[in-house]
């Protein structure tokens, strides 16, 4: 087992190994009834005493996560330690270390629940609101055009002819990016991964919002940097909070989520966005910037009003730029773009032909005659205006049934919200019964990249059919009044 | 600039540095012209002594592939060093660090090279040989029927349908596997990359085949792990090496190719394969198997006398399977498979869903009719006999006119072939000419993980079109006769 400890500072080394199982354990990499390596090869895969392993370990049991069995060893605490465990044919797996921090995603993924649970926190747009007819004929057509494209590799950046279009695509967001500018990506996912792996090492500290996208906290944690939360406010990441740390430490990079942030909501001013990028060329910093929602606005006249990407501001290509395309457009094909510019290009794509060769060409050329489409933009029009009139219905269900002592922000765009409970609740505690009355939802302490605030959740209000959402914020308001009572 | 130092031993650590810098160079990570960080700061990054940092540029000056610049810096070497360079924007990203060793494929794609250049370099089929009309058919079929996978995730470990026909698929090459010991992956590629972010670190020990799979080499060495090259003979991985590498270290995984090993084409025999997994019982280790070219066997009756693959004789989740699919099927869709069990698979799966959230579902709901199509194996026996006819083709061509100075072996399976030029020879010079005369190889150079044999090189004779091949073969005689002489 491997467990990132800071030897140089609080907490104690045993807290530190404890809050890392525990981690674990939470994350679902470590399984009720799984055995803990022995303290002695704790002791030995971490170098630390052991006398420290055998204190984290008593701590785990203080807290109700572990158990001790008598001359068997410790393990992940259930209901009931199956007697058959040690008959187990992979038990000798238990001696192989990994190095994976946390899956928060893995293990909250609504994909383990029964399939009637009505979903509130994967984090997309039903399909009957997305433009299926669109893609179709745009496979059609590919099928027609290019079928020799279903037997070659593509370059490692993507499809020339389809870098053209994303391009163009991007040209309407307001970035003027040439091709030799972009890689497309397996989904924005990848691109957050690539970054990671390509910038950030045990030395390396990244600064980024809390709370956050918990996908983004797991791909940062598993390339091993030292990552720093920073609050947002209702314009974004807290800059005065950037610039004490810098002053503590030298920031490599920071990721932000600066247009309709995850979880919170909110959008980070012109003032702010320049006075970032200010900041990070005066600190010799990197931006990420990860914008999957831009398109999904629900002011009245359309993306105008939000101001540009950080990358339109990119004094000297500092900001590597990210725009996911499963959001609203097509999540069961997984395409994503990353841009940069000058040798942070060159490292991003050598890492895209390391971690899989690059994208499936035939995908690439399946979507030429999509983006091409002049039928898209209407499209994406009217999905805001659809959602619009549903955030409304959200906003007035909550309004209506909601405890006052619950506090959440009406949407100004993208697809969640995020709910603010008593700070003597735990959102966590509430998902049993959630499950049990038949929703899930995210519960905020995911999208801590630090130590986690544990009052708060996030819902996804796009996620359900027209006929479902009504039912399942129903049934959150009851479980979260019940909390509050 | 981070390059994996070993402070314990030999060569000195100006050395390592070097051959550091040097391998960045010949990959491309470093561009002619561009500037080397500044001797204080490479001194930083690696926390070596300045005079340390003057020795290895001093090396890297006195091999010719660098330069330095009085009162401006040390330059990449080429023709002329434009004196533009320090009016570059982007030269400020000199000073971010990045943890790439080395992305040999990247460098070597024929994808840079002019179009008309014939590639004898791509381990590919030519489109014209792969079952396209299938994939088609395939296709047109989950458009009919699984519109709204486009707009929908797919489970981390891949759409159960598909997980089904493609536990079918392999259990007609021989492997029994449920659905849930299956992870669906972008290619092989990913799945070596899962696997070495998962186990592999810099305390690690990962031995492999030397020469083996460069793609491969370029994911562990991004994984930090300490790689141990171990040579292949004519039954694949030389285990008396193996067992003596064992008495000086833990070997924590051994990454193998065992039928049609890249770039060798060696078989690994029934008995090595049953000796080389009571190895790694022993020796407490982890088995990478990777078998994307079983299927392509030239011998007259199929794959039947094949000895099994590894994951088929596994006593105890030991072996971690790959299959790739891009070699044979459909390169233009990227889709291969992980095989693991008990918490080596959960932990995998875990990696994945940080990685990039899944494969596309859509796509995978398009290959449900394609590997149900009772063509399919059909399609594959046709296709060995066309290899069949060309591989005695190649063999024909390559005794009629290459040096006997020249060794090389007639393929048994796969799509490589691996010659070997006497030892004064380096392949890698022989890429500029071969270039001008319009074909691409690959040096043999790129596939050792460890100190790199220069003389040999690899072809693949399945990419081509027939009416190219004979043409790209005799023009290569043609060049490496002409350095023999």
């Amino acid at each position: 087992m491997k467990i990132d400890l800071d030897r140089s500072k609080e907490p104690s080394l045993r807290e530190q190994i404890c809050a890392g199982i525990a981690e674990r354990i939470r994350s679902g990499l470590l399984q009720p009834g799984e055995q803990l390596p022995s303290v002695r090869q704790l002791a030995q895969d971490l170098g630390v005493s052991l006398m420290t392993a055998v204190q984290a370990y008593g701590l785990l049991e203080k807290r109700g996560l572990v158990e001790s069995v008598q001359g068997r060893g410790t393990f992940v605490r259930e209901r009931a330690i199956a007697t058959e465990a040690s008959g187990d044919p992979f038990g000798w797996q238990l001696a192989i270390g990994d190095y994976l921090p946390r899956a928060s995603f893995w293990s909250q993924s609504a994909v383990r629940l029964p399939p009637e649970i009505l979903d509130l926190a994967t984090a997309s747009i039903h399909h009957s609101l997305l433009p299926l007819p669109l893609l179709e004929a745009s496979i059609q057509s590919a099928l027609k055009q290019a079928p020799q494209s279903l037997g070659r590799y593509a370059p490692f950046q993507g499809d020339p002819e389809f870098l053209a279009v994303v391009a163009g695509y991007l040209q309407r967001q307001g970035l003027s990016l040439s091709t030799h500018q972009l890689i497309i990506t397996n989904g924005t996912q990848q691109g957050i991964d690539l970054f990671a792996r390509t910038f950030l090492g045990p030395n390396d500290v990244l600064a980024m919002e809390a709370p956050a996208f918990s996908g983004a906290i797991d791909a940062f944690r598993l390339s091993h940097g030292h990552i720093v939360p920073v609050p947002v406010d209702r314009e974004g990441i807290r800059l005065e909070i950037l610039e004490d740390l810098s002053l503590q430490m030298r920031i490599k990079a920071i990721y932000v989520v600066p247009t309709y942030q995850n979880p919170t909501g909110s959008v980070m001013s012109l003032q702010r966005r320049k006075a970032l990028i200010d900041f990070a060329v005066a600190a010799g910093a990197l931006i990420l910037e990860d914008e999957p929602h831009r398109e999904l606005t629900l002011a009245d006249k359309g993306t105008g009003r939000l101001p540009p990407p950080l990358k339109a501001l990119d004094p000297d290509g500092r900001v590597v730029y990210l725009k996911g395309f499963s959001k609203f457009l097509f999540p069961g094909l997984r395409l994503g773009v990353l841009a940069a510019d000058g040798a942070l290009y060159r490292r991003l794509l050598a890492a895209k032909s390391i971690v899989d060769l690059g994208s499936p060409l035939w995908l690439q050329k399946a979507l030429v005659p999509f983006f091409q489409n002049p039928q898209l933009p209407r499209y994406i029009d009217r999905l805001n205006s659809i959602l619009l009139q549903r955030s409304r219905q959200v906003a007035d269900t909550l309004s209506r049934r909601l405890s006052p002592a619950i506090r959440w922000q009406r949407p100004q765009g993208g697809m969640h919200l995020w709910v603010t409970l008593p700070p003597f609740l735990d959102a966590d505690s509430l998902l049993p019964e959630a499950h049990r009355r038949g929703i899930h939802f995210l519960p905020g302490s995911i999208f801590y990249p630090g130590e986690p605030e544990s009052n708060h959740l996030r819902i996804c209000w796009t996620n359900l059919a027209d006929a479902e959402l009504p039912g399942a914020l129903e049934c959150l308001c009851d479980v979260l009044n019940e909390a509050v009572r």
